[in-house]
């Protein structure tokens, strides 16, 4: 009698301000949690999906990320035959801008990969897990999909041949990650961005991107902080978040390095030099969403450089 | 009797193909040579001036690169009586996208310090380059006179600043420069500059040039190959560069790692993991243009670690 595994796949942070659409970083809390087990019947099932607060996610597995990730990685393993259901426990917002479909998506492969005990290595996994992330989004883009899996802050070079590189961590750096309960579709979030960038612009963004890669591998947090500094992205989308200049600057003030919008937004995250100043970056965030009533969900987290495992 | 010193400041490689008006790097060879002495005449005086190759250089101190780069840095140590001569030496073509004017700002400003003995650090001279600099280019970038007085391949974060970063070196990296002689002016390769990039090539331009911080932290030759890939740039200038994409190619063939244009052209950079490959690329290059009868002149030197020095 087979009781089924039970594995973790983290939220993460996309974009990082400066790295649009190639930046990512996992965090250690929140995330989803995917079960797996045997069953007699041959193929596979979504038994039971909770924590989806009020929103609806399918149980059609070809339409449910954590269901079509694991339904492709067990048709490349060719075990027609086998019977397996899933239970996906979503312990993390839907639409917040953390990564909450990457992170089913990428505990659907993982669950199977360790329910079979097939070993098959993460970075084979994650052709898979996007499969099922390219469901809820607009293109195949890794950025939240990888750090998920992988752990880590990961920078893509490129989408297409899965060219993407851990950057070395980089002790006690802690997030804080706010996410108003306030709903920016990824479509809008797009929308709004213009869809030239001026090339002083892009010279500002790209040098900061590079600083950024620098400053991981110096461990330098004051650079870490002057890199983040989204000269492209951040203008068009804040206007999108309530209150963002007033979240920002408070952070700042508190201590944090540097910040931006995570993914799409609503959420925001700071980064800052340990757990205590990230608690107290946390407070002053806090304060003034719940000044002007805005409901919230605040996270503190380290990063997070294990991405998804069998807990 | 003071006999007077002579410092050398190399030739350099801006933009570096994704890292426009960010990044450069040093050569080994060409470069410049700046003699100084003292003299009984107060005051700064450029004595003579070699190798203009049919261009014609000011003698006016105000007016010259060198000249006010040295003026300045005298300045700023309050000896207004000290009567200084200086000579300088070009013995790289001008003009060429390779640095010249950078180079004989950090052969002015090297020289004041090496005949006074004043120690002051190469970080607190950039300044009085890019005075000198600023003199000869549009704008006031690091991105010659940075690697020329420092040595290495270097990130600039911020100009205004100075924030910037020398990648850590790899073994063997080889370049190999190629310059057409026919003249672009900057002026010419800046207008020809379209003054908006998409939004999907600002993201490959940037995570290709965050991709080639990672591979000189690494070593990895092959990513370094892969990230000097510049979408924005070299599409646009490499119109005014004859046979630019045969004398790309024909490098590739050999087995370069990769490449583009130097500064604002017309030199062509190619990098390559050892000398033996770079000379080999050198000679595929030179054939392309000796077979259609343009004058050209070649380098093949390793990466300067150095900069700017006393010799």
């Amino acid at each position: 009698m087979n009781p089924g595994i039970k594995v973790f796949a983290p939220a993460s942070v996309g974009n990082v301000g400066v790295g649009f659409d190639c930046l990512g970083f996992a965090l250690e809390k929140p995330g989803d949690e995917v079960f797996a087990k045997f069953t007699d019947k041959p193929g596979l099932t979504i038994k039971r999906i909770t924590g989806m607060r009020g929103k609806k996610l399918p149980y059609d597995v070809m339409k449910n990320t954590a269901g079509l990730s694991a339904y492709n990685f067990m048709q490349s393993l060719n075990e027609p035959k086998l019977g397996i259901e899933i239970e996906i426990h979503k312990k993390m917002p839907l639409g917040s801008g953390l990564g909450s479909s990457a992170a089913s998506a990428v505990g659907g492969v993982m669950a199977i990969n360790e329910l079979l005990g097939t070993r098959v290595e993460k970075r084979e996994l994650l052709k898979y897990a996007l499969d099922g992330e390219e469901l809820a989004s607009t293109g195949r883009n890794a950025d939240n999909v990888a750090p998920s899996l992988l752990g880590g802050m990961i920078l893509i070079r490129d989408n297409e041949t899965l060219d993407l590189h851990r950057l070395p961590h980089f002790n006690h750096l802690y997030a804080t990650v706010i996410y108003p309960k306030v709903e920016i579709l990824t479509k809008d979030a797009r929308n709004i961005l213009s869809e030239f960038v001026s090339l002083s612009k892009m010279i500002q963004q790209s040098a900061n991107l590079a600083s950024l890669v620098v400053a991981m591998y110096k461990g330098d947090e004051q650079l870490l902080g002057r890199s983040l500094n989204d000269v492209v992205i951040e203008p068009q989308r804040s206007k999108l978040i309530p209150h963002f200049d007033n979240v920002k600057k408070s952070a700042m003030k508190m201590g944090a390095l540097g910040g931006s919008i995570s993914g799409a937004g609503p959420s925001i995250f700071m980064l800052s030099k340990n757990s205590l100043i990230a608690e107290d970056v946390g407070e002053a965030m806090k304060k003034i969403y719940h000044d002007v009533g805005i409901a919230y969900e605040l996270f503190v987290s380290p990063i997070n450089h294990e991405g998804a495992i069998r807990c």
